[in-house]
């Protein structure tokens, strides 16, 4: 088998030492002589990959007492919901920042629950930049970013100070760079670009920051419930969460933040260099706010796509096309791609270049 | 290794064939060279796993035309909330059967939403039987029965006639034997008993009757925006759903709802002819509301436990301590338990009942 080189925007590459524990817990976890995925959730076993992974997200993240960390089912989308509607006061209102599709998923469920205002936009420019310098008002509930910008490539390579609680959808750049979880209130991942498989959504937030919107409360909705469960109300995604602890074990073993930030620094700049040098190419985000997940890039002649698709699948290159909404092509640079996969993509580059320009 | 006999309440046994297989795609799925959890839900091969899924579905409950399957995230839990968020008009109300903690959970969650109306119980006997023979009123918005309870071991062996849509639990008896989904309006099962692994669950519904209650809806957690995406709303859990297909697949290739009715029937009959003939256990359900998926029964001698408990383990046997809430034993026979495993359940409790009585 020719190895591949896993490009896709995610679900996304994990290390194949995860997969291949993953792989055998299947068949017997823990030597227990049982599958991971037939025994109870309340076993001291699957108790223990629980506070395991929850400890690991706190250690990453440098956050300590009067945090929890939740791993729930239903996926980033539903914290969309969640979030507001356990923060947002029923007189009160959520501020906002618009980045894109996703942004937009999360103000719309904000308008559904309650008031909110979006306090800055990149729309404009198809949010092709990360909008900077805006202030944040004081009187808001909370303030809802979205760190990294998976269609349109875009990062914020630092977070606004604010008056009120930031609020983060960090499922695209979760644990790929020395993060201060204490600056924010709330932090929410799917799991499934940098984290683990799909199926499991991590929340990391300050436990103070509930119980004050005097909303009747849906128990499935309530961090507050999930909290008093120890993330077990209900049977969770178990297998996603057991992955997920494999991987940030796999992270803390090489060297925690400090490492990955170093490695996905070295790989997109590889990236964003070829990307810049060769002529058949060109970026499409302000060079400032490029994000180093996700690298997009257009062809200068759209006409030879098909030619270059060709050779980067040959490569046994895969996952590299945009984005549905805005085509072209997207590098997605997660934690597990090793440097030298990113290096077979610009060796492809230039090869293209050599053969057509 | 020790060949394990597996009587997990859940999340619970599943074939091994589905476990062999679940493990490979963990390192190569469908000859991609890549693992199941890191490629894109929108790639056509996983397309192809959701809708053999959702086929499946179909196919098992004889539903056809009019039926919506979906496969989503969040467990059985956010149905408890879903149902009623979607079914339930302001101005109307919903009608209860009250079978258990389960049942309890899904009435909370509803009355949360609207109004509520509980039309028969069993908490007056702790939930040790079913109850029959109650009218469902005809101006209910829909009526909400669970067909399994897995703590108490009883089990609805027919289902009442209804003149509005009957909502049905099936968590812990999905597939288990031949039923015509055509009865029901909506049914709902966590996918982690008959189904698959933690992390799906699986919700078949009549989509006439969706749109009724003028509600104001959270996109996560309405049905129709579910329907709109295909199932892929939002990332789906890949992972759970893929064995979840692997698992009907084993279903319907071995003989579908009437082979494996068959199977349990004799699983169930010979599980409940020890517990009635041994001296040293009793049964804990009204004898014609035993379920054929959780025999539960406590000793005569709650004294010899600890023995009873050794002899069990050194034959293999996990699972088998009841509910937190009830104690005493539970012997879940869900799909994939072979018919051995109730045997040498069985031969544990003679040979106990030959040393102790």
């Amino acid at each position: 088998m020719k190895p591949a080189h896993n490009f896709s925007a995610g679900p996304g590459i994990l290390p194949a030492e995860v997969l291949q524990q993953a792989s055998e817990a299947c068949i017997n976890f823990d030597n227990l002589n049982l599958s991971l995925l037939e025994i109870s959730h309340r076993s001291k076993n699957f108790e223990a990959v629980m506070d395991e992974s929850r400890a690991l997200v706190k250690e990453l993240l440098g956050i300590g007492d009067g945090w929890q960390v939740l791993f729930l089912g239903g996926g980033a989308s539903l914290q969309f919901a969640m979030v507001p509607y356990n923060l947002l006061r029923t007189e009160g209102y959520a501020a906002y920042v618009n980045t894109g599709v996703w942004a937009n998923k999360a103000i719309k469920e904000a308008k559904t629950i309650g008031n909110t205002k979006v306090i800055a936009s990149s729309e404009d420019k198809k949010y092709t930049y990360v909008p900077k310098g805006f202030e944040i008002p004081a009187d808001a509930d909370y303030v809802h970013i979205t760190s990294n910008n998976t269609i349109y490539g875009t990062q914020m390579h630092a977070f606004p100070q604010s008056p009120v609680p930031i609020v983060c959808d960090m499922s695209s750049d979760i644990f790929s760079r020395p993060v201060d979880g204490n600056k924010f209130g709330l932090i929410y991942a799917g799991a499934q670009k940098n984290m683990g498989p799909a199926g499991a959504t991590m929340i990391a937030l300050r436990e103070d920051l509930l119980g004050k919107t005097g909303r009747k409360m849906l128990s499935m909705l309530d961090y507050a419930v999930h909290i008093k469960g120890g993330s077990m109300y209900n049977t969770p995604p178990v297998f996603s969460i057991y992955v997920s602890m494999l991987t940030l074990r796999w992270l803390k073993k090489n060297g925690g933040l400090a490492w990955i930030g170093k490695r996905n620094a070295e790989k997109s700049e590889t990236m964003y260099a070829e990307i810049d040098r060769n002529s058949l190419f060109t970026g499409t985000t302000a060079v400032e706010d490029r994000s180093q997940m996700n690298a997009t890039f257009v062809m200068t002649k759209p006409e030879l796509e098909p030619e270059f698709d060709k050779m980067w699948k040959e490569a046994g290159i895969s996952g590299l096309r945009g984005h549905r909404d805005v085509g072209g092509y997207r590098a997605s640079l997660y934690n597990a791609l090793p440097v030298e996969s990113v290096k077979v993509l610009t060796d492809v580059m230039q090869a293209f270049e050599k053969k057509f320009a």
